[in-house]
């Protein structure tokens, strides 16, 4: 069966986010009041092939490990549908 | 009261996504089976203060159009926590 999976990939929140602040910036100047804070990270859907939902998150984790994030300066997240 | 706004911004699905395009390949290259899609877009994380969820969304749809997303190649989806 083909599973939805979504993937999040977020800055690490001990870490500066500088494209955050950069949002945060452009904001300001558009007149929009009341956001404190911004984080921009990836978002990654992926169509997976696979036996069952653990399996394709299974398949979902091994590629956020290894190829989608970055454990020095990111976390991910997966959601399986 | 603060809220935590969720932000999804992605290729609109009947444009190529040519950085999902290379992820598959180097999934295919780390032997990783089963992908038959990938899309990549922007998560983008707000905390907003207003008065209710409504008035929230509604700051994070005007961030959206305004600035966050580009119509003519991407779409969004917001979530208020």
């Amino acid at each position: 069966m083909t599973y939805t999976v979504q993937i999040k990939v977020m800055p690490l929140k001990e870490l500066l986010d500088p494209q955050g602040k950069a949002v945060m910036g452009g904001l300001d100047n558009l007149g929009l009041t009341g956001v404190e804070d911004v984080r921009v990270g990836k978002h990654i859907s992926l169509q997976i092939n696979a036996a069952s939902p653990d399996a394709a998150r299974a398949i979902a984790e091994e590629a956020s490990k290894k190829l989608l994030s970055n454990a020095v300066m990111e976390y991910f997240e997966i959601e399986v549908n």
